[in-house]
């Protein structure tokens, strides 16, 4: 069995194919034990961002030219780099992240079947060409001939999740989707996971060796400061920008990408309050297992999921008497936990603390006592929707294992909670068919609030398929027209292109007359 | 024959259903006469603009519940009203903008062309729903039924262009593909055309009546300020922003939408050179037929269109010397014409004068003197390209009858001038196939710096079809991820939304697992 003492990281920046910078500048830190870990980690120079984006430069002539057969098998062959690392990369994410070990299993496949899914989509593309045939005869003018594809935009910088170290980091969703578009990636390793991002990096760097790739498609440069990533995102070169994490932080990158002299899209995943609506008969019928549900859903990596049910949306009655005991009972044995890092763990204790501080609030229940200072409590709470609507601040996300039920006088006031929503990943709309159909107005308004409505269903858990759309109106995402997950993650790197007259020997394979998927017009 | 005296123009905005506001504020201008003209409007206030989004929030409600079959039938009446209504808008259009009537003709053609092209699309989409199907047996977690749609995004505010005052503004393509797409839409009328804007305008509102639509689906507000632009592209309701002018304009606007609270897409088409680039068999074997189908083609509408070719790079030889003496003689034959504006006219005034002071730079020809101090004249001018490469300014788009010709000593300067351009619309590669085969590089560079690759066609026109792209890399557009002529460019003002576990009752007709297009995986 591997020892995490044993695992050596070097603690520099993959740039160009070369392990380089001084390992000094901070510490990998282990959130369990609350204490900083050996390894130490270089913060980037604007030199070795300036390196990192040259080189990826340079490698996009060279990348944008291979066949979606070459970059399926590169995405695959970084599968199965990071696979037969498994070990090694697991220990070393429980280390850093306090994530178990079942889960980070479970991440690293997740990751290398997003890898998978998009190197089957490159063979088996969901979208194909257009041609509208030329036509000279027309009057008053001749049709000429003209064919739609797409084109990579170029390199693209992406910002990994604390909470995901694996599947929404180095080569998590966004890596992937760029590098299947064809473009090359500067991923900025987050400091919570720096040697996490060290190990799959280097998987990254077997598969471009195996795979034959120019050097420059993927560079790592591991920082801690502001500047690091703000001037990776103002870096000329850079196309696109992929980032998880918080509203303040993504919303300064953001900024920093529409200011630039040529703006590029920022595709920023910013969080959720991920509310649910109980309607009133699924609550007579199922209070305790909707509570318990709930309980479950909202305790999922310790709250630490962007799709975390923070609110729950009901009208007073009987039952929702009944689904508050059951919340209080099934989430007063709840265990405290570490956080992913102390900081996510103090803003946790301090939104909490001012809740139940909020004489508006009242205190459903805590789960059990930490046993340790840095660990934090389950929590929940109760408040009517007049205070909730008046209080943006109660509308908030609050990243952890907490959430606030909203007791509505009628379904009225429900639907005004539904209206005065910000934008969101997902809700879910709990309700027993007959009680859906006569909830239009509900869902109709819930729909344009979200990314992803859910019907009977916990929104944790985003699966990775064609139809998903993990994004959402503003500031769940800085960008609603695009998903961070699934097939169509990929068409945020890629853009139309419309080639008019074109010979037929010059002709992309996607457009030429004789493919066969190709559409005709 | 109608009379132009005899329109009567109100000079007010149309705001949910009335016309309103003191008609006092500017006056419409003659730029063939280059004088005023009779019609008074008024510049809208804050109090307008916000009714304006108010009865567009309250009508997108309604709207976006439409059936794809209404909102067709309702861009069709748009069309036969506007038909209807032809004599008095290419009137007015021509007495506002200068251009011919039978240019004003084709164009409403093509502007009651978009809004068919979009009714046929809503009855017949491009793109279809995606179904996920549910796998209860999945482990280790079962696998949800989700489906991929869209939704409109809600209120889009348009702004017209001055060089189409009918296919690009009012009832444009902005205004169909929002309208399409079920967004209602609220027009900031042209200056330079706020007449024409309102006789569309009464052409929309008879078919709102007609098809009973809410009145809020469609406003004008007339302006002249800064302030009416600034103030409704920020205002909260609205949602998207399609805009087609300068590259100063459009800016301080894209600025403005990503300074908002919530960001939203901002969708300017700002501008483009459209370099021609000449092969040297092909120079050889044309070089009179190339130089006299650039004089035409940059002589259309007196060089005012956005593909206008105001580049051309071609290396030294005795065929381009030929290509110049074509160019010089069949420049000198051209007229001199009124602008859209006096403003316009100033500009263009201004920008070749510096071009002929500029001691790199060579007059090749201009056309006939001025009729008119107001008139401007055809030019060409050539450059060597060390001298274009190191001038920024030379790579400037006039916007005009201008072109400069950049003469480079071999084919690796020509590549080196590609790999220098800033986004464009389009280019255009002329070469005889077999040359197109041997410059496999410069093909490549020039994809990725356009929107359109054009090969042995002038880039004027702008084909109304699927697969049209009609965007390009910054400046020449805001988001090269879109299109704004053609079928895609009702994707601007929708977004993805996925439902999860939604019963087949409540579905959207296009995701139900009858729908007989959808895709099931």
């Amino acid at each position: 069995m591997t020892e995490l003492t044993k695992i050596a990281i070097t603690g520099q920046h993959y740039i160009d194919g070369q392990w380089i910078g001084d390992a000094n500048d901070f510490a990998s830190f282990d959130p369990q034990a609350n204490q900083p870990l050996a390894w130490m980690f270089a913060n980037a120079s604007t030199t070795d961002i300036d390196l990192a984006a040259q080189a990826a430069a340079q490698a996009f002539t060279q990348y944008r030219r291979t066949t979606a057969e070459q970059r399926a098998e590169f995405l695959e062959t970084i599968a199965l780099e990071i696979e037969a690392e498994i070990e090694a990369i697991t220990l070393v994410a429980n280390a850093e992240s306090g994530l178990p070990m079942p889960r980070l299993q479970g991440e690293t496949g997740r990751t290398c079947g997003q890898l998978r899914l998009f190197a089957n989509n490159l063979r088996n593309p969901l979208h194909h060409g257009i041609i509208d045939t030329a036509n000279p005869d027309r009057t008053p003018l001749p049709k000429p001939d003209t064919r739609l594809s797409v084109l990579p935009l170029g390199p693209v910088a992406v910002f990994g999740a604390s909470n995901f170290p694996l599947a929404f980091s180095t080569a998590g969703g966004d890596t992937a989707s760029a590098l299947a578009a064809g473009c090359p990636v500067i991923v900025k390793g987050h400091p919570a996971h720096a040697a996490t991002s060290e190990l799959v990096t280097r998987a990254i760097a077997k598969a471009i060796s195996t795979c034959n790739m120019p050097k420059g498609v993927f560079s790592l440069v591991q920082g801690r400061t502001a500047e690091v990533s703000t001037q990776l995102v103002t870096h000329k070169v850079i196309q696109a920008v992929g980032f998880t994490g918080s509203l303040k932080v993504g919303r300064i990158l953001a900024d920093a990408c529409a200011a630039r002299q040529q703006p590029i899209p920022f595709y920023g995943e910013l969080g959720s309050t991920n509310p649910q609506f109980l309607l009133s008969d699924i609550l007579t019928e199922q209070a305790e297992t909707l509570a318990q549900n709930q309980v479950a859903s909202m305790m999922m990596g310790h709250g630490q999921f962007c799709t975390s049910p923070g609110v729950v949306v009901a009208v007073k009655s009987d039952a929702l008497t009944r689904y508050l005991a059951a919340m209080a009972e099934s989430l007063a044995d709840q265990a405290a936990n570490a956080m992913l890092t102390p900081g996510i763990a103090a803003v946790y204790h301090e939104q909490v603390q001012a809740l139940i501080d909020n004489p508006k609030v009242s205190l459903i229940a805590q789960g059990r006592s930490s046993e340790a200072a840095h660990q934090t409590r389950p929590s929940a709470v109760k408040v009517q929707a007049a205070a909730y609507l008046e209080e943006p601040q109660l509308q908030q996300e609050i990243f952890g294992p907490c959430a606030i039920v909203v007791e509505c006088q009628n379904i009225e006031e429900m639907l005004q909670v539904a209206n005065a929503l910000e934008g969101q990943l997902t809700a879910t709309i709990h309700g027993i068919e007959q009680e859906l159909n006569q909830h239009a107005d509900l869902i109709d308004s819930v729909s344009y609030r979200v990314g992803r409505i859910i019907f009977n269903q916990m929104p944790t858990g985003v699966e990775v398929c064609h139809s998903m759309m993990h994004g959402g109106p503003y500031p769940a995402s800085t960008d609603v027209r695009t998903t961070s997950v699934g097939s169509e993650a990929i068409s945020r790197f890629q853009r139309p292109i419309c080639y008019q007259n074109m010979p037929q020997s010059i002709l992309p394979a996607e457009l030429k007359d004789d493919h066969p998927k190709v559409n005709k017009f």
